[in-house]
């Protein structure tokens, strides 16, 4: 292992950080293999307990290690890439791969739109209606995604829970409502899930996730969905492809 | 403002942030204007304190508000949208809008490269050489992004820190070494800023951030630049475009 320069600008544990991430990269520390502890850290480093935490912590939050309760510190492996450039369901891409997939609705009403709601599905009337529908994402059994998708009640006349629990939305705009999803904008940020989120998707409070807003048109370039997605990151990597 | 309905499955904290996006949503509350501070919430809902933290936090957590020290908790604005789908320098698209963009070299090294990156370069000497540059990039004097670019030495012969210091990476690739950036695979994913890269980048330590991991392609498919960069979120939003 590396040494650290003890008068270095550059901050201990972040040079404790690179040592182990160039061995990870070295392939000195392999995938799901058990890192040194914070004790052998300092010991071989000479440095505080305090900052070998500080320079693990760091490369669990980037998800290049991950941590078992009471076993220690390993090394992810290669995460499977979801690339985003078509508009697609993950279902449809997950269930092409042989994966199993599952929908759970964990709400489902009919509300009156927000300003913001109403901006995006561009109705005038302030009584205007949507369906708000929060949905579980599984695949074999575990959960990805929270969603929350609000549909324009005039759109899709006795929309049902029960509906969405046995097909698709996809294939529910598209067969019942003739309504095509074309193309969508999406934004995207990191976020710090909630307990109720945390819970819903099964992992450690206070988990790193990833927020996206989208908003789906139709073959009009009439807005015909909109969606609030929190993914877990610490199963799938988000992959784009930029051209010049 | 509407009311929680205390024996809810519903969390209560969750009522309340949903309550307070709401309000943001119906522009009852507006951009830069402050919210109901936490003691105000506890009156009005008859909650803890605890309750309304968390209720706010989670919406702080998101980028819907900002808390300003000592002076309270205020609604975002709307944030200009970057979008992810051409292979342009944000260098180039930020001057296009008539913005002072500036790179300060942090630091600068020829040095082994790792396993990880000979693979992305499919180099196969063990003593292949790359440099390691970390750029900050900034936007009228406000860094936005923390990059760390690697190059291989061999197809770079004799770069210096002094060029980019005046030119553009792109221009310095393209001009000095006939190297036309044509397209780029990039992933990416929520991360916590460490202390260094927070104080380098002037937000709050622990600031949630976005880790971008791209390989930049050339004109036959061969990998000429590798970059890992963190930017900060409290300022851009990044948006994707997608089609059926």
């Amino acid at each position: 292992m590396r040494k650290i320069v003890k008068n270095s600008p550059v901050p201990l544990y972040y040079q404790i950080k690179q040592i182990l991430q160039e061995m990870i990269d070295n392939e000195e520390l392999k995938p799901n293999e058990p890192i040194p502890t914070e004790r052998e850290l300092c010991e071989i480093h000479g440095i505080s307990r305090m900052t070998a935490r500080e320079a693990i912590m760091a490369l669990v939050n980037e998800g290049v290690l991950y941590r078992k309760q009471g076993r220690g510190t390993f090394v992810s492996g290669p995460k499977p890439k979801y690339r985003l450039t078509e508009l697609r369901g993950m279902t449809e891409d997950m269930e092409r791969m042989g994966h199993r997939v599952e929908t759970e609705i964990v709400s489902f009403e009919r509300t009156p739109a927000t300003k913001a709601i109403r901006n995006i599905f561009n109705l005038h009337q302030d009584e205007a209606v949507v369906y708000r529908i929060e949905r579980l994402r599984m695949v074999d059994g575990e959960p990805y995604a929270l969603e929350t998708v609000w549909l324009d009640a005039d759109r899709v006349p006795g929309m049902t829970r029960e509906r969405l629990e046995r097909r698709s939305l996809y294939d529910v705009l598209r067969r019942d409502y003739s309504l095509q999803p074309r193309s969508a904008r999406q934004t995207f940020g990191p976020v710090i899930m909630s307990d109720y989120e945390a819970s819903l998707l099964r992992v450690e409070p206070a988990s790193l996730g990833l927020l996206f807003h989208q908003t789906t048109y139709g073959e009009s370039e009439e807005a015909i969905e909109y969606v609030k997605s929190i993914y877990r990151v610490d199963r799938y990597k988000f992959e784009i492809f930029l051209r010049a």
